[in-house]
């Protein structure tokens, strides 16, 4: 399945250095001297420092949107100038490179098929590469191999010995037991939306849901709109996971909901009207 | 006037998406699925939620600086799976791309010779696109419409029937009465420039110019040193609308300006030996 | 040394205009009008207002990291539209174009060799361009002189009169005496980290190196690792200048410093087992 890699000269960049310091440039700039065609699109700058797994959660649900062939760099790496491992992951046609950190854990855990290797500590030198300095590998290493592998140069699956070993998320998967899904929130976006770790197929089958979140019972709807101005509700989001949202408010203000609180969807409310359908909506870009 | 489209390549985003979560790179995606030469400039993504009255401001002000056969796609859109139309307009030789709620009617209101069109419901299908997800339908369908646009396969007047009934703007116009011109502030830029709803063209004519604001009287200039440092004053800015500004200071602070304040601009000041001359400076580009 | 420049494509930005306005996307606006193909690179848009020398430490540390051939254009200008001139640079094979505010002094105080040219005023009309506004400079005058250079039509040393009496910097560089060097914050990044004025050189053959900052003695270190979670170091960092950070957290919070704080460096601390070696890290991409 994740034969040979065919890069397409998209590559995108995921990491929490902001936009306030030269940082991200410095990346590009990385790149762009060893592949100066190189089509580089920002994922975002602004995850939170220190939390790969926030990265990890962003990747998952967005790597795929991009034409096959596409490099994905992500750096959240809190660990660097120490022997934590580089990772590269050939993954449904693209490849990923990330600090094995946690981040890519939850692509990891959902892809049995991956082929992951650990970056040679011999690979820098053999590049060509300077000794990278002690704080910033995504610019002395990452960015470099990347751009070699989107290049055509480097083949992913070479790049170092194959491991199965790499760290795993530390959110717990939600789960589902019987008429009830037990999940948390896992990011809050800018509208103030609560972006839940409960894909929509966890509740295929169930009707009439309801969401308890923050004390409250929601209604689940199909958009926004579904309720009245300033109401809240659950749906499924473009993302294929379900979120907490308020039609033109900021639900997690609104309910004072905070990333990693419990919420809880059930089925069986006479009320709801509806059944979950067409839930694969905007989950899977093929 | 508005021939045949021919596109340069170009798509522009303005949205209210933000930069802290993946939504912009998404849209990015969806064009470059369908043009990967796509040449994607952001206009900006930090455009307050829920006010499509804003980033037509900005839009209407900028879209005539890209080369013409640019694309421009802009989504502020809180009625996102409701029934609001999609909009396509041809004006002066670039495509606007937005949802119908208000979001074109600043560039609409003055461009009689535009071509609009509403989406056809068909069209996502025609295109082989899947049903759009119901919360976002940058991604899922006016993206890629936009680059089927920029690709020159899909013709920008034959998306759908042409329409006149496009809803049209929240902010009044600004008003010249004889010697005196009421406007509003429209924005506060990030400088706390309150950018006001008065084009210069309207002051034409108009010698020894006060601005009246916030119940304090301010002089016209040409420049921002045309004060000494830290006092405020009205003059034309770079994109040919009336702005009342601080030498190096930030006015909407100084003067306690908020979004929508009313301003008024007097002429017949003795003192004020300047009269306007060259008021188009920055505001046409052409 | 300075030759005849050889232009890559990559245009670099650099500026105060924040992502909020659509400023940024009127710089590119207008060199993607002369250079269609221009490759932009956004180096950072979030400077602090009105401070030419934040721009400057950034960009100094930051241009030689692209491709020799690119422009670096860099405004942050609250001197627009008065008389202050505009200065092209070329220095080691790269073009740097931004008001004579004191903004290049970082880069030109050590760069012997550099050409600098002030902007014959006459320049604008002889390359077609409308007579800027008095406020947007760097749309209206930089960005096509830029997109010129990078076309290779426009020779940096032909722009204008060379000259040597560019504005110089407000901070004074970080001095050595003996076996102690002082230097200040020039800048805080995002993570809080405090850095300094100090490039690692300064410090070459000092051993047992103290960091005395905010009235706190800090231990010397290679990464963020050599001291425990929560704990400040000085340490040289990506850039080639020594910096006060802290392990997982923020180092100006923790020790409440401030840009301009003095930092002063001691050496001969017997209970630090390192010299310092290697410094050159990351500070020259050569």
């Amino acid at each position: 399945m994740s034969g040979i890699f065919q890069p397409c000269g998209i590559i995108t960049l995921t990491t929490d250095f902001g936009s306030r310091d030269p940082f991200v440039a410095l990346l590009k700039a990385a790149v762009l001297r060893r592949l100066p065609q190189a089509r580089l699109v920002d994922i975002t700058h602004e995850l939170p420092a220190f939390r790969p797994e926030v990265a990890g959660f962003w990747l998952e649900r967005s790597f795929e949107w991009f034409p096959v062939g596409s490099v994905h760099l992500a750096v959240v790496d809190p660990g660097v100038g120490s022997s934590r491992r580089v990772l590269a992951a050939l993954v449904r046609g693209h490849v990923l490179i990330a600090p094995d950190n946690g981040l890519l854990a939850a692509v990891l855990e959902r892809s049995a098929e991956a082929v992951v290797s650990a970056l040679d500590p011999g690979l820098p030198a053999a590049l060509g590469l300077p000794t990278p300095s002690a704080t910033f590998h995504g610019r002395d290493l990452m960015a470099p191999v990347a751009a070699e592998v989107a290049a055509g140069r480097l083949d992913p699956q070479a790049m170092g010995p194959q491991v199965t070993d790499w760290l795993r998320g530390v959110v717990p998967p939600a789960q589902r037991l019987a008429a009830q899904v037990r999940g948390n929130v896992a990011v809050i976006d800018r509208y103030g939306n609560a972006i839940t770790n409960v894909p929509a197929v966890l509740l295929e089958g169930m009707v009439g849901i309801t969401a308890l979140a923050a004390g409250q019972e929601l209604p689940w709807g199909r958009t926004y709109g579904d309720v009245p101005e300033g109401r809240c509700l659950s749906l499924v989001n473009s993302f294929g996971v379900v979120e907490i949202a308020c039609n033109r408010g900021n639900a997690a203000q609104v309910l004072s909901l905070s990333q990693a609180d419990p919420v809880i969807f059930r089925a069986g409310n006479p009320d709801c009207c509806r059944g979950i359908k067409g839930l694969k909506g905007g989950g899977n870009p093929l």
